[in-house]
C-alpha cells in the first residue's frame, strides 16, 4: 500500500512550456531542452533537414545538421513521419521562425514507431485538398490528425463549449434526454429502430419532450448530445446522426426573449472563438482573420422576407416563391447576402414562420393564427437555428393536435407536463456541425463531424 | 425590418435578484417586488396561508393574509399546486425565515394553470421516500420536479462540468464519437442491434475506439455522451443507457499518470461540488455537511488487496477468493471501510488487474504478464472508473489479440491507428450515474438519471 503523488507537475518537455519560457527570458539562445511529440513532416536536403514536430495544438520546427548532431546522416534516414520522439534539442533564436526560435536537434530517440507506410501524406494540406471526401473519410482515422482537419474538430470543441459555458452562466442546468425511446415525440417518420431485448423501440430524432418536461423542473435546461434521423437525403448539409445543442426556458415573456439569448450566446461565441482558438479559425479564414464582432440582430417577418426577396426579383421566381410557406435555398442565401451587404451583419432573424411548416408544438400567434411564435436563424444565409415558444396551455395543446388529426392518446406521455401545469416557454435547437460547417466554409457538413454517418458509411 | 434589443436585462421578478438586494440593504422590510414561480405547496390555516414558491433553484415562504390581501379568502381557494404564478409582494423582515424574510401577498395572478389533479405529492419529501421506485419512474415527468429529486439531477449537472472544466484546464480536448457503428470495439455481445437503411447496425457500448483513435489527434481528448449495453442485468447498479465520461492521454511516462490526473479531477469535483452545490448535497448528507475534503489517495496492488482482505478474513471466503481474478462485491465494500477507518480516504486506486479479466488493448505489466497496467477506483467501496494503459505498438497489440483467439481483420479499423504511429497513452471511462448514485447514498442507480432505461422500461 501506499500513496499517489498527485501534485500537478510541470511538462518541460510540451513545446508550450519552451514558448512561454523563450518570451519570458528564462529559456534563451543556446539552451538545452528536451521536448516531445509526432514526426509530422521531414523536409531533407544534402546533410540538412527541417523536422516538423506535431503536438496536441501545433506544428513546431526542427533542424537536424549533419554533424552537429548525435544522429549521423545514416541514423537520421530511419525516421519517419507519425513515429513519436524524444528530441534533445538546443534553443536557436531564429527571427524568420513564427516562434523566433528553432530547435536544433541534438539527439532523437523514438518512442514509438509505425508498422507501414501512409496510404495518404497528411502533412500536405494541398494534397489533402485534392482528395475526394470518400478518400479522406476512408482513411479518416489518420486524416484526422492533418492539422486543417483537426482544426475543424478543434472549432466543434470550442462551439459546444462556448455553448454550454453561457447557459451555465445564465443559470441554465444541463441534463441528460434518454436516446432510446418507445416512440417519436414529431412522429414516427425518419427514425431508427432498435430492437429492444426484443421489443421495438427508436433512437431519438430530438429531445423536444425531454427539454420541455425539465423546463418545469429547471426553468431553464440544456442538453448536448447525439441526434439521429434516418433521413434519405444526399446534399452537403445532411447526415444521418449529429451533435444537437438544445436549450429551453420558462417563464419567458415573448418569443422575443429566446432570440434575445441567442443573440448574446453568438456574441460569446463569436468572441471566444476568436480569443481561444484563432490559429484554428485563421486555418479558414486566413492569416490574420476572425469571425466578424457581432453588435446587431437584425429581424424580419417571414412574410415580408418574402416580399423582399420578390420585390429584389420582379419577374422571377419571386411571386410564385410568396405562396409557399418556407424558403427555397436561394432565398436564405439571398437574404444572407442582402443584410450582409445592407447591415453588415451575418445573423438575420427570420421571424413569424407559417403554422403549417411548425411542429404542433409551436404557439401560435394570436395576432394571426396561420402563423406562429417562431423564428428560424440564418447564418451566412444558411439556417442553423430552429427557435419559438412552446404551447404550454393543456387545453390548447390537445386542440391543436386534434386539428391536425394527431391522435392524443399517442402523446401521453408528451401531455403530462402539460397538464400539471407549465410556465410559458420556448427554446431552439442548433446542429453543432451545420454551425461549424457555416462559420468555416466547409462544402460538405461531413467535414465538420469526425466520424459522420451517412447512408452508406457506418465506418470508422 | 428591425433589430434586435439584446442587452441582458435583470430580472427583477427572479427571487435571487431579491435575495441579493436583501443581503446588500437595497431591499428592505416593507418595500414592494413582484415575483414569478411555480406555486410548490399551500398551508391554509383559518384565515392564513404559507404559499410556497418553487423557482428555478429554491423554494421560498410567501404568507398569504386574509384581509391583508386583494386576493380574498375565496379567491385564495381557485389556486393550487404546479400553477405559475406572478406575485405582488412586500418584504416582512422575519428572523425565523431561512432568507431572513418572508413576502406578504398583496396580489397574486395566475399565469398558467393546471387541467388535472396530480397523481403523487411531489412537495412531500417524506411521501415521495414511501413510494416505490416503479411508482416514482412511472411518474417521472412531475416527480422531477420534486426538489430532492431534481437535487440529484442537479449533481448530475455538476459532475459533468467538472468533469469538462478539469479537463480543458489539462489541455484536453472535446470530441464527439458516432454512437451508431457497424461493430464493437470490445466484441458483439451486449450491444442493441439497429436497422439501418436495411443493414444491420449497433449502438456503441463504449467509445473506446475512437478515443484512442483522437490521442493520435489531439494527444489529450475526452467525451461526454450515452453508452448502450443492452446486459440483461437486473441491479440496483445496471441501467442500459448510461452517460460515459471517458478520456485518453497519449505521451504518458506510465499508467501512474493516468491515477494522478484522475486524483486531481476528483479533487477539483469536490471542491466545485461543495462550493456550488451545497444546497443539493446538503439534502441527502444532512445539514451542514459536504463531501470531504480529498487530501491524499492510497493505491495498492490487485492481488496485495486480495491478501488483506484475506489476513483480514481468516478461514472464511478469503482463501477461496484469493484466487479469483476479480472483487466479489464484498471484498470491494470491505477495502472501501477499510481504507476509509484506516487512513480517512473515501478513495482507493487498485492497481495491477490480472490480465485475463482486462481488455485486450490492455498494457500487461512488462514484470508480470500475468497482471496488467490498470487500476480501478473505488469510491466508497465501489468500482467508479476504470482505467490504465493501452497498447500503442502494433505489433504487439496484434500478437495479443491472437493470443486471445481474435480475428485481427474483424479490427482493422481499430488496429489503423496503431499501424500509423500512436504515442503510448490510457484512460478512463467513468459512469456519471455511479457518481452520482454513491456519492448522495442513493440505494439505486435508476434515481441517478433523469429518464432510466432498464429491460422493461422505455418510457416516458
Amino acid at each position: 500500500m501506499d500513496f499517489l503523488d498527485f501534485e500537478k507537475k510541470v511538462d518541460t518537455t510540451d513545446i508550450a512550456y519552451v514558448i512561454d519560457g523563450f518570451n519570458k527570458g528564462t529559456i534563451k539562445d543556446g539552451d538545452k531542452v528536451t521536448l516531445k511529440g509526432t514526426i509530422h513532416r521531414i523536409k531533407e536536403m544534402s546533410g540538412f533537414a527541417f523536422v516538423n514536430i506535431r503536438t496536441s495544438r501545433m506544428v513546431f520546427q526542427c533542424v537536424w545538421e549533419d554533424g552537429k548532431s548525435n544522429i549521423t546522416a545514416e541514423g537520421f534516414k530511419d525516421f519517419s513521419c507519425e513515429e513519436c520522439v524524444i528530441i534533445d534539442g538546443t534553443i536557436i533564436a531564429e527571427e524568420r521562425s513564427r516562434l523566433g526560435f528553432d530547435v536544433r536537434i541534438d539527439d532523437m530517440k523514438r518512442i514509438s514507431g509505425r508498422a507501414a507506410v501512409l496510404p495518404i501524406e497528411i502533412s500536405n494540406d494541398r494534397k489533402i485538398d485534392k482528395l475526394n471526401l470518400n478518400t479522406l473519410l476512408d482513411n479518416r482515422v489518420i486524416a484526422l490528425r492533418n492539422p486543417k482537419i483537426r482544426a475543424i474538430m478543434r472549432v466543434c470543441d470550442g462551439v459546444m463549449y462556448s455553448f454550454r459555458e453561457f447557459l451555465r452562466q445564465e443559470g441554465f442546468t444541463e441534463f441528460v434526454p434518454p436516446k432510446m425511446v418507445e416512440s417519436g415525440a414529431e412522429g414516427g417518420a425518419d427514425m431508427f429502430e432498435v430492437d429492444y431485448f426484443g421489443k421495438k423501440a427508436y433512437l431519438n430524432q430530438s429531445p423536444q419532450m425531454y427539454k420541455q418536461i425539465m423546463v418545469g423542473v429547471f426553468q431553464k435546461a440544456y442538453t448536448v448530445g447525439p441526434v439521429f434521423r434516418a433521413e434519405k437525403f444526399s446534399t452537403n448539409r445532411h447526415i444521418n446522426e449529429f451533435q444537437g445543442l438544445d436549450l429551453e426556458m420558462g417563464f419567458i415573456d415573448s418569443f422575443e426573449d429566446l432570440m434575445d439569448l441567442e443573440a448574446r450566446m453568438f456574441v460569446f461565441m463569436f468572441k471566444t472563438l476568436n480569443e481561444q482558438y484563432s490559429a484554428e479559425l485563421e486555418m479558414f479564414l486566413g492569416r490574420g482573420n476572425r469571425l466578424p464582432e457581432l453588435t446587431k440582430f437584425p429581424k424580419i417577418k417571414f412574410m415580408d422576407a418574402k416580399k423582399l426577396f420578390a420585390d429584389a426579383h420582379p419577374g422571377e421566381v419571386g411571386i410564385k416563391a410568396l405562396n409557399e410557406p418556407d424558403f427555397a435555398p436561394e432565398e436564405e442565401k439571398w437574404l444572407g447576402e442582402y443584410f450582409l451587404k445592407e447591415h453588415n451583419c451575418p445573423i438575420v432573424f427570420v421571424t413569424h414562420y407559417p403554422s403549417v411548416k411548425r411542429p404542433f408544438y409551436a404557439m401560435d400567434d394570436p395576432e394571426n393564427k396561420n402563423f406562429t411564435l417562431s423564428y428560424d436563424m440564418l447564418l451566412n444565409g444558411l439556417e442553423v437555428t430552429t427557435g419559438g415558444q412552446r404551447i404550454h396551455d393543456y387545453e390548447m395543446q390537445v386542440a391543436k393536435m386534434k386539428s391536425r388529426g394527431m391522435n392524443v392518446d399517442d402523446f401521453e406521455d408528451y401531455l403530462t407536463m402539460h397538464k400539471y401545469g407549465m410556465p410559458p416557454h420556448g427554446g431552439m435547437g442548433l446542429g453543432l456541425e451545420r454551425i461549424v460547417q457555416n462559420l468555416l466554409g466547409l462544402d460538405n457538413i461531413k467535414k465538420a463531424t469526425a466520424f459522420p454517418r451517412d447512408r452508406d458509411r457506418l465506418r470508422p
